[in-house]
């Protein structure tokens, strides 16, 4: 976490119920209206991202409510879950690709493919299907999917059901448009591109989707937008929010549009670039990338696939023990086959040689045969293309 | 908040799925269920206090069930609304005293009445009544109310229904034994007696409410305690847990435990003794306390009333432009005419001499007449009552 | 301390040869010549305030010297004690009044005396005193000395000895005028008014110091000026700066320069107030003020001498151990016959009501008969006495 | 700064005339004498290091007394020149080896050469010369000195004059045995391998220093060791200390101290082995180690020479402008001929990665001609030498 943003959250704890906070709420409101690309409500949450994702489906859906959901990966995987959990209907589309059978989850290198869902849209000609969920930015194997083009899908289907989406690990790292792509909910949390610890999560909503809460009939009460939205007008939430991680997220909505550093679109510039420096370092090594779409190669994370007989995670415990360095874990169907290198937050060119160097090193201390030098590649692109000089630093 | 307790939630953060954080899952687990005085399981959720509300309804209750409530005060209240906002069937008791239709809603000078508990059940041959739920310590009015009465009103109608307490504010400040008086579920929340920011919330559990949620059909997720207790078994939980206010519970559980200061008794006895030197000042005031029932005084605040035809708020306000001294405002039924003295977390007699002189001063400057001073007393009982030595410093 | 300053002194270090570094330098020393009211250099050194007492001396004196001082308290005889160490040849005046061989040091509750210091140097017409050297601000009294009546004496015995002052306890909370008063050196230091930490002391020097400091030939080098004063204008200094503790004392600067809080004249007057406060109640008390001179009340600290037979350190640490408050304990010639309570750096109302319960109830505990609360009178001082409104809150 | 170290700082600092500051005073006296190797005092000043070089010569030293320095870079001449200021008669030996008159001053590739130290002093029949200075561990340029072999000469000279060292950056990361050594006065400060900020010096003294320090006659006040060492063995200190400094030291003493992780030898194992890494990279690019004799490597930092004609300032600037990282400036004699890269205080494998990739990149990008790649074989060395499992982690 970037030292602004930890000393913005030792400020004092000022009364929620007082005129000084209500100064704080609307800057706070006013700056994720920007981060979400949106000029309709943000409701914000003090709570983790999990619960973000009830918010979701509990404000706009009714119990037995069917909906259609995309297998990218485990987020995705774990929000099906949730939906059945509360009551819900859903169908669980996945990649039928030629090679969907084949074992490491083909799908899961893959984004949502938006002809599936327009086809399965086409034949809900009850409209019985009230929502389409998918995930923005698949934290497990870092493949982003197209959601405009799935907002198409939907309106090619002329299709009533709403869209919602999970841009937890993307927004604010990955250019994210709730508005312009046509979102009804976008789920989000603070500890991702926000550089914030977990704690608050966020809806961002349509007035479709403000409609559709006033019929859904799924309970709710914690999450309820309206008493939320209702009482951010005077720049108040209705139960004690977490004061602290609001000075923190204030001061992380300045940072990612401060203007001398290229603004928002500043900041998805300097993730792509990191990207491309890794994902050199990962084909130097002959190595594949989890993502399978170039078009969809995720700006936040790379996931590295092993060679078959390669226990992922017993490379990652030898780089954490001799480098103390921390890679993500493959989750769910990729357990154990690859592992993930972060490329979110605050970070700079030589934090990620720092990265690529442990890894470099507990590959070849694992065994693992590797082409070329991929820190090498990784200069090399760094070196060869410097980042616009107001993009340089972010903090 | 104690310097302690910031300091320890300045660690650096560790990943949630590694084994020194089952160390810390542990270690909290541990410190909260000694806390709440209990051998069973504590769910601890990274969501406010409001959230546990949600979640102990929903993890016991179906959809239309009946639950019996009690109103002491203005959180009893909005926890009834939630309740209606479920869909469950609230009734809502209340004060039936001689002077029960006066002004000032007299019913929130007093605690829950046990004695209708009983009737109400005892007349609920059908057990169609699923729960009672009442609050330990009402903030709104500092009062507590006897929950071991209550227990022994539901025995004694023989009634199968469970008992569901907010001790959000008494926790940690007042007695309060969720095991030896038998209560189902225990609502809680971090900032208060565990003097820690907002953000993370606790139910704890009786077998019966375990086996209760089994059966309960309120949709749940976010909230649902069994993959929590599950995975709480390895010091885990099912997603991203608020690390650092773990590091904050985990010292505030030493802090309070600690027998070097008397341990949980040690720390009750300082709070039972600050609210005595606050309420000598406020008799000495000649000021009504809020609660009506020396039994029940809280020992975590102080309700004051003031004299009809003062804006408390007015009053509150003066102190606070004048002495920088933020005090409790009126809620509900009360406000304008009350404010309230904290004696909770970390305070000591210096504080308390500090809000009382604030206090004196602002009640002066109002006009309103006192009768003596109240620093006065305050100073003559802190001085003839020391508190025992082990007890003098909490941090 | 304000936690302003923590945070701002929490900034990562930065390089000091570094670009950056130079605006940091320009901006604080600009603003402490503002706090010094001097257009002159003020020389800062990464040592404690002892090591700025060394530099004065050393910087314009030669071994051998004759040097005047005064003896006001415990601090100006640890400055008399110094020179001696160093080689000088100090004389030390002291008190001459009626009373002045009476017990307790009555001389310790007077100011310096300008009529003894003028004669003194009328009397020395060779003008081999080459330095008078007094506090402003005796920390271990309470007593503060006018250091114009001390220029003027000088001047009117034409006499050309350097004026050296102490104001480490003064600058920044009593009114200090370096430059208008005709001060030759000022030492100061961090710890006090500057509401930092030590770790930091100054020198703000005159035309005339400089002018000596090129003839003096006492040894030097970490205390020299000259180098200090020209790598200054770059903004830098010749050795490694105390970096973030100069974050922390720009931060002081604008603090106490605010004009939206009265700038430096609004801090003086918000501790003149607390001083008339703290005095209300020691009056109240019937016990005497340490300083005997209404003229000379320190703004900083009162002195409070307790009656014959009473042993002040026992009264200090009986309320520090029932109240956790820590009195200045009395230092030299006063040892055990008086406390001092501080109103200095950042207080406001409250905590000096606090300081004063606490003391009441301890003299009190320990049977020292009080004539009436001084509580009550500080209470009312403070009531009846409202700060102007931008004063109020200092940050 | 570790985190563990910042924490500690941030403890509210306590009255360092009350009992518990006695007990870290004690804890901390203590710690450094392990830290020295040293049975004997170690005076803590709160002053930048450069103070406590006056420290030495003016509690050892009078007026015009000789004393003989080396120059083994430019911390040796800053230390000459101050002992000119201070009034004492330094004789600045220098390498005469064959190639001495070349450019680039040869002699500050080389440490001290003992033999001349012997020499010289055999030749002061009349032990004139009263000190003999050197720096043990120069940051200017990465080269240690064998402080044995000097004390050796002395010896071997039958000459009585103290042997005086600067380990200001060698101690707590390069072996250093003040009692062992037969070292009379050892410099340092608390910025480099101690880890804290700069705001406290030392200087460690033998029996023989002390009585040296009864009879020398240069002025001493704020840097005597009489009183300080007087009053320390109470745990108090004459003057004001920095205590929050001292809180940070003694965390350092414990981290450093840690015989989970090795104790003192184990951190010194891991300098050596951060510092071979680092020389691998700097050997593969074909640029020439700043330290020409490889028994004399540095621990703490190395120096890099750069090929005649490319400006060592530019490359560094450019460094930091694309990469964000800071390298240290060539100094002196050496200014633009090469910077230095530390591996010293809180570092790790792959924060020396990240800085070898910076290296690397902007040497290429600055048009410098690598032989191989320095990052290759960093990594080739830290992977082929794997640190003991104790001394993995340090902090």
């Amino acid at each position: 976490m970037p030292d602004r943003i930890l000393r913005a959250m030792s400020l004092p704890t000022i009364d929620h119920r007082g005129p000084e906070f209500a100064v704080l709420g609307k800057r706070v409101l006013a700056g994720v209206g920007q981060i979400f690309q949106t000029r309709h409500p943000v409701v914000i949450y003090p709570a983790s991202g999990t619960g973000a994702w009830e918010a979701a489906l509990s404000n706009v859906l009714s119990p037995g409510d069917a909906v259609l959901m995309y297998e990218t990966g485990h987020f995705a995987s774990l929000w099906n879950k949730m939906a059945l959990r509360l009551g819900l209907k859903p169908e669980f589309l996945a990649y039928r690709g030629a090679d969907a059978q084949l074992p490491n989850a083909p799908g899961w290198r893959q984004g949502v493919q938006a002809d599936q869902i327009e086809e399965r849209l086409k034949a809900d000609t009850q409209h019985a299907i009230k929502a389409v969920c998918v995930v923005h930015n698949e934290t497990s194997t870092g493949v982003t999917s197209d959601i405009a083009a799935v907002r198409r899908a939907i309106d090619a289907a002329r299709h009533p059901a709403l869209l919602l989406v999970d841009s937890i690990s993307g927004l604010a790292s990955a250019d994210y448009r709730h508005e312009a792509w046509g979102v009804d909910v976008t789920v989000s949390g603070s500890q991702k591109g926000l550089m914030l610890p977990p704690g608050i999560s966020f809806n961002a909503v349509s007035p479709k989707a403000i409609e559709a809460s006033k019929r859904a009939r799924l309970p709710k009460a914690f999450w309820a937008w309206d008493e939320i939205i209702e009482m951010n007008q005077g720049g108040y939430w209705p139960y004690t929010p977490s004061t602290n991680l609001l000075y923190g997220l204030a001061e992380a909505c300045d940072m990612l549009l401060d203007p001398t550093h290229g603004g928002l679109e500043g900041t998805f510039a300097r993730h792509r670039r990191w990207g491309e420096g890794v994902r050199a370092a990962v084909r130097a090594w002959g190595l594949p990338i989890q993502c399978a779409d170039p078009q969809l190669y995720s700006p936040v994370l790379t996931g590295v696939l092993l060679p078959e007989g390669v226990d992922a995670d017993a490379v990652r415990r030898l780089i954490y023990e001799r480098f103390d360095l921390s890679l993500g874990t493959g989750l769910g169907k990729v357990k154990g086959r690859m592992f993930r290198i972060g490329h979110l937050g605050d970070c700079n060119d030589l934090t990620l040689m720092a990265a690529l160097s442990g890894c470099e090193m507990g590959l070849k201390l694992s065994g693992v045969k590797l082409a070329a030098s991929g820190v090498q590649a990784a200069m090399e692109y760094f070196a060869g293309h410097p980042a616009p000089v107001a993009l340089q630093k972010a903090a």
